[in-house]
């Protein structure tokens, strides 16, 4: 579940700015707010059955928009990459500088 | 004309997969494959017009997406800060990893 929560959080971060006013209403309160279905529904006036309804939709839609542009998946190998020049530039000289570089092009073709 | 031409592809790279497939269609036609509106109409059998207001809508729709996600906008800042990189590299001494230890810190924030 902690995983699942995780994840919703990461695509909600990347894609946001795509759903709609109220699934974006909804994911506030329940995923960043901690409020339950119950405590969202007498929120907005509406049914917990309806909040449930829209939240998986929501949840769907920003999988779909994940698997159409992988942004998070991207985001996560861009850290790697990272995480690999570091280890390049603490480590400096020759050798290094020709790792850097080939980290450097994975990078730039990364989107 | 050719910045537009330009501007259209890149964004076009970004966001295709969120367009309708004959908004997909035509973008490809006429910016990829350099047709003509009225070879579009003819070999799509509709009128010019109807070519015309559906690459209008998809042009539009590509900056509503580059306007919320701005993935084109992020993707050149990286370009910027990968440069940034290779000059460090370029020059490495205690000065230069401190450099580029900031450059890395702006890369890893950008999204």
């Amino acid at each position: 579940m902690l995983e699942k929560i995780l994840r919703v959080n990461a695509l909600y971060d990347f894609y946001q700015p795509l759903l709609t006013p109220k699934q974006q209403e909804y994911l506030d309160l329940y995923y960043l707010n901690d409020y339950s279905l119950g405590e969202i529904a007498e929120k907005c006036s509406v049914s917990r059955q309806a909040v449930y309804d829209n939240l998986k939709r929501a949840e769907s839609t920003l999988e779909a928009f994940e698997e159409k542009l992988g942004l998070f998946r991207k985001y996560q190998a861009r850290q790697v990459l990272l995480a690999a020049i570091r280890t390049c530039a603490a480590e400096w000289d020759n050798e290094g500088q020709a790792e850097l570089d080939s980290v450097l092009k994975k990078l730039e073709n990364l989107d």
